[in-house]
């Protein structure tokens, strides 16, 4: 298949796109107070073919104040400066850059800025554990409202950016509460009907095409599609009706599903292209460009989705994340290169927290400008030493890929028969199998050189390691599940009841399925409890889940996850009970404490139960080695220097591998707040 | 009573405080990128008189990185020119500048910096839900930690701060960790007995020491008891033993109770004084003097505090935030000027939610350099206005107050018998006394002045206004709670069965008692709703609490409320029930949705449902006004402008009152990031 038709340039109003890769509109994590880091994350995307190169969502007003969440912000010419350098520094390789305008409406909380949180009529904001409501517009609300976009978007316009947005989508819009039956309760011109109800959103579309002056592009993000929410715009409903209505207006529509959890979902509970079901009608309504996400890593996919006429341009956030390189490498034959989106949502969790954006595949990913990392070029490294590396799950992977592209002569051992390590194993289980792609792009890389050997089936023992002969050893050998009762919340060891069945996840990783009914206990709180629920659910295990928190699979509520979890357990029939901590389990019987009731035992019985909690790095041989050969050059690196998400060994293992190329620890540069004048 | 006690200096090793009044060391929520704002509002604090002002936690290190949390730094150069101007800022006033060297271990999570978080052992991090563990710190990682924290320590040394912190308190302390059980699982020389685990901070102690040179004050901040902890330190063990084991070696025992939920515990839970009972052994095991905390804005108290030997100094971490000139009120026998704090934990849940803090009592802190304000000086109106406020709430007294001290002549009417609107009412609920110092504050200095005229039982009409000829007419008319089922996490409307005895928090706070089982639903999810579940328990109703979120009460959580409440609730016998969405309530029953169960229903006995939700803004009287008057000044301030926290109601009276006195807008001002060279 070839995939010319991905290069070709698309028209978007007066500007045209050097080709059909659009890097989506992404929160970075680094708000308006990091811009540097933020601008050169987004300026290695223009480096790495992405033809356009959008700006996320930057507040257009003082009244859209959506800190604790770090946003970017155009509403003062104190942001002026950082917005022009992002421009150059996109513009810079040959991309538009894109700015994605928006009020985030009843989203924000105004607590920094201290002024009225607005919306379309008196109601609390969409936070609902906030102590705040929003002010129900009058028409000088509207007016300074559409005052304050105006100037935004010249503020854009000023500062070079090619396509400005008018946003209304993830339900982080004042556009999409006016839009909505569900906040809309107003009863002027401005509420009722859905042209009422999008007056709104056509009054500042068409003031920022009166701007744009046919000098740049207008574009309209919207969700078409709302699944499971409240009088929810539909594809075949409203959804349909706006895009309908406003068909030709905007020069580029930008076209999602909502919220962000729908729009942003993971791999394990959904395939590329998962939108386009909802989407694709789009380009049927309108003449102009259309673009679309869907975690759109595959060539094949993208050039079907373009040749059957579903989108004009491919929109790829988390697939941008992971490979900044990804349009460059169709376009130069390396397709087996990409660094395919495992669609974990590390990335989204990050910013959710607020803080600086991860990727589990790409560990450059915001690291560009504080330490200097590129995703592509690693350096040559000072001296061409020889590096041993004692396992090859993730953090062995990426640190042996690092170091042989840096001209170490690498050598990977592990003890299993096949390369992977935690990827392999957890791969394997129900929703997981995107943790493969972490070992598919290192293995097939690592493969191509002259410079790595890898050994399978190889232990290796203290005393074979100072024979090898090896300049470096690099330590990756993991972490070993806790079995006794030592999770994220209890740190005292139980002592557990004789003849009681106690299993870790590497159990039921290897096989065992218990008989008769089975408790999970969740005491770690991301994924791997609720996926052994379904794994040995599937296996025809009658499962309960308990944790301590108060919600399931607490983490996963970052990565957006969460309320598929619950809804998948409530349909197997898995029952669960969060704020019920861990008592006692002996003669078959769990019993566990109810933080709320105040009667507050429950109990469940059990034949297994499966403690999912703390891990205890592997690092004995590295110890043992460490202690016989104190002068040797040893490093720990992975869950055995400490326990982590897989995203955290992969990070810790392009860390080693750069420092010991550089010589030295890599500087970590920090941006410096002064006070505007 | 005198309190020239309160004005004797104090020596502190090598320095001397002017006074005894001690600004203890608190997080501002501006963190590292917001300089300018948190050194304007220290400053503030030494301007008012408090003669040591102290600087809250700054991480000592990279592997010490608490972000998301808005956090102070001071391990790299970049920071040192923002701590140089706020040591100047802070001495320009004659007071001590003192800075909280801190290293968080177990609680800092590293995303940013990408270095794994240490501890003194191989264990998940002190935040249960983040899937991220602290590796057991190695000899040269003590090591490590020491030049760093000595690095940090010659950095406050050579910007000039007078005493230099080690951080021993609140849970979030590296060092904290190695001397606790809970978390001290070591066989070195660093775990085991008391006096191991309390090596490290003894060599940080005589690191700090050393370096400090006798030219700076060395001040150890120590947790002595940690009530409800697990192995905690506690006041007659441990703790003590550890106060006897280092006695004499700080210049400065800065002493508190542990976690911040007990340090900073609020007026509903606890009385001024509250730490003295496990504190006040301190002074009597060392020579050196002794800081301690309390929520003290009693003069009296402070003078007996310090008469009866407790404490050498009054640390005042929220009083000093209420009122930073709190000591030149009573230096200067002004007492009754003294703005209280309310013991609300507002500036508490601001920080732990991650923006810049707010005070219920004082409207301009954090607001010192970004909009200008100052405590104390409002600054003579432009222009000698008649102004008319129509509502004597918390917005419509701090309005009155704020523009009768620019010289405006003032009217102040409410419809009600006596002044304080909500503050009133509320201030009459269990645990809700501290809001009548709102009203306090403000209502005697109103009548100390001669330009201010207050009529209560005066309840007016549209007509009425206008004929009153006021230059400006400022609506505080609040807001009613929606009794048709609306709340923070659902607008639709409920259609009531017929016959249901559904009442709101207006209801039972006027007095109504139900008959028999009620049950309170909470869609507010602050305090109102556990309030009256405690209000009517006392009055005998059996009470049962529902919530459609994941915890009582959330908000609570960010002003530290939530344990207490549920711990209190469990002593009562009140049933808890969360994740409980309201379906139906008909024939005295309460159906609920459980969002966990798979059988998803709930029902509840009821005579009474009090339904506490969403709040309608009482803004009918200035609408009418405004479009019978459309060219009159009318301006809308406090809950009838956006229903919200009683701080938002006084912020929004002070703001719209600025805006009066200088004729427009008040300019917000921003800090601009740039990179780093």
């Amino acid at each position: 298949m070839s995939y010319d038709l991905l290069f070709e340039p698309v028209k978007i109003g007066p500007v045209t796109a050097p080709n059909r890769f659009f890097a989506a509109p992404h929160a970075t994590g680094h708000g308006f107070s990091l811009p540097a880091g933020s601008t050169a994350l987004r300026a290695m995307k223009a480096e790495g073919g992405w033809g356009t190169v959008a700006v996320q969502i930057t507040e257009v007003s003082n009244n859209s104040d959506m800190a604790n969440h770090p946003i970017e912000r155009i509403w003062d010419d104190v942001y002026l400066d950082q917005h022009a350098k992002q421009v150059e520094a996109i513009k810079a390789h040959g991309s538009l850059a894109a700015i994605e305008l928006a009020h985030g409406g009843m989203r924000a909380r105004n607590f920094a800025t201290g002024v009225p949180v607005i919306g379309p009529s008196d109601l609390p904001i969409l936070r609902a554990e906030l102590p705040v409501q929003a002010k129900a517009m009058d028409k000088s609300d509207i007016r300074e409202f559409r005052r304050a976009h105006k100037k935004a978007a010249q503020n854009a316009k000023d500062v070079g950016y090619d396509i400005l947005y008018v946003y209304a989508a993830h339900d982080i819009s004042l556009l999409s509460h006016f839009l909505s039956r569900r906040t809309n309760f107003r009863s002027d011109e401005y509420g009722g009907s859905l042209e009422n109800r999008a007056r709104l959103l056509r009054e500042i579309l068409e003031d920022t095409l009166e701007l744009a002056e046919g000098e740049r592009a207008v574009a309209l993000r919207f969700a078409v599609h709302e699944p499971g929410a409240k009088h929810a715009m539909t594809y075949d409903g409203e959804g349909r009706e706006v895009v309908e209505m406003l068909a030709d207006l905007p020069d580029l529509w930008d076209v999602n599903i909502s919220g962000w959890s729908a729009d942003s979902a993971t791999s394990r509970f959904t395939e590329q292209g998962y939108q386009l079901e909802f989407t694709s009608f789009v380009k049927q309504v309108t003449n102009k460009p259309v673009v679309g996400v869907g975690r759109f890593t595959s060539p094949d996919t993208m050039a079907s989705v373009i040749k059957s006429g579903k989108l004009d341009l491919i929109g790829g956030a988390r697939p941008s994340i992971a490979d900044p390189f990804l349009p460059n490498k169709i376009k130069e034959n390396r397709v087996e290169e990409i660094r395919e989106c495992v669609g974990c949502n590390i990335c989204v969790s990050m910013d959710a927290y607020g803080v600086p954006l991860r990727c589990t595949q790409n560990p450059t990913i915001g690291e560009e400008w504080r330490r200097g990392w590129h995703p592509e070029i690693v350096g040559q490294a000072n001296k061409q030493e020889t590096s041993l590396i004692v396992g090859a799950g993730p953090a062995g992977l990426e640190c042996a890929l690092t170091l042989a592209k840096a001209g170490h002569q690498v050598t990977l051992a592990d003890a299993a028969d096949e390369v992977g390590g935690r990827a392999l194993l957890e791969g394997g289980l129900p929703g997981l199998h995107g943790y493969r792609r972490v070992i598919d792009y290192r293995l097939w890389n690592l493969q191509q050189r002259g410079n790595v050997d890898i050994y399978t089936a190889s232990p290796l023992e203290a005393g074979d390691l100072g024979d090898f002969g090896a300049d470096n050893i690099i330590f990756a050998t993991g972490a070993s599940w806790r079995c006794d009762g030592v999770g994220r919340s209890n740190f005292d060891a139980v002592d557990w009841a004789s003849g009681t069945n106690v299993l870790t996840p590497a159990d039921i990783i290897a096989g065992k399925v218990p008989d008769g009914p089975v408790v999970v206990y969740d005491d770690d709180h991301f994924y791997m409890a609720s996926v052994l629920a379904e794994h040995l659910h599937a296996k025809g295990c009658d499962v309960t889940y308990v944790t301590p928190l108060e919600s399931v699979a607490s983490w996963t509520a970052y990565t957006l996850e969460q309320r598929s979890i619950i809804g998948r357990f409530k349909s197997l029939g898995i029952s669960m009970h969060v704020n019920s901590t861990f008592r006692d389990y002996r003669a078959g019987v769990v019993t566990v404490e109810d933080a709320y009731a105040c009667d507050s035992e429950k109990r469940f019985e059990a034949s297994a139960l499966i403690f999912v909690g703390a891990r205890t790095p592997n690092k004995a041989l590295y110890e043992g080695f460490a202690q016989s050969q104190p002068d040797s050059r040893a490093f720990l690196i992975g869950d055995c220097l400490v326990p982590g998400m897989i995203q955290a060994a992969i990070h810790s293992g392009h860390r080693v591998a750069k420092e010991l190329i550089d010589d030295g620890v890599v500087p970590f540069k920090l941006e410096k707040p002064i006070a505007a004048e």
